[in-house]
């Protein structure tokens, strides 16, 4: 079973404060996925778009979100580093908008497991995809390592 | 001449709300780079770490700062929209921490603007350093593109 959304938002909002600021809301969480959404007023630039800072953010947190939960339905404990990301900023976003991640390699899932479980540390591609608008305005591609 | 460190940080704490729950201030503003600093308790995350986001958040500004500030003393008016960037996560930041942007090519800077004046469009990349307690901590690269 997937964390609650409302759990996953309280948990966001208490310990990244900034997720909190950029007012972000879990909308959907699956095993493949994680859905989250935030509004442009607190999230704007001077250009009347969203700042990239605040994008990237958003991607971000939608990716490492999927594999915290993704971790604990396996039962897993471990610590979740981002250790890079690419960010394409695809088109300006002129309102509120959504991030979905999903995992770069769905197949590679079991391998990460038994690399976690046996040498302590495994590394993980999630992308996010951004959309505002129902068109797609951005994508993040980020590697996590989890250290157990 | 550039602008004062306390017109820009007036600025980005205007229009980019999010620079203003990051408690983001200018610390230095030279021709060649734009230092910016944020304090770690706005941007902690769950691991009392500086959240990923907010990292890039400051990494960001500080680039697209140096674009701006550079532009400005040129007498040239135009748009900054980031289309891409890398950012590398190199070692998690316990504390107060900085940006400081630089140029990825700075002899490109005249071609830069000849292109910008004939064709009304020319890109730039632009690095930026994040440090903690004297360390670096973070590396980003940002491709920018000017429009007139």
């Amino acid at each position: 079973m997937s964390m609650p959304t409302n759990d996953l938002q309280a948990y966001l909002h208490a310990h990244i404060p900034l997720s909190n600021a950029m007012q972000v809301r879990v909308l959907e969480i699956t095993a493949d996925s994680v859905l989250l959404a935030a509004p442009l007023a607190p999230n704007i630039n001077h250009r009347e778009t969203v700042f990239g800072g605040s994008a990237s953010a958003l991607a971000i947190l939608s990716a490492w979100a999927l594999l915290h939960t993704r971790l604990r339905d396996a039962g897993v404990t471990s610590r979740l580093v981002i250790q890079r990301n690419t960010m394409d900023y695809e088109k300006p976003i002129f309102g509120d908008f959504t991030a979905r991640s999903s995992l770069a390699d769905p197949a590679a899932w079991p391998q990460f497991l038994r690399l976690l479980s046996r040498r302590g540390k495994a590394r993980m591609e999630v992308h996010a995809l951004l959309e505002c608008a129902g068109e797609p305005v951005g994508r993040l591609s980020g590697e996590f390592v989890a250290l157990s």
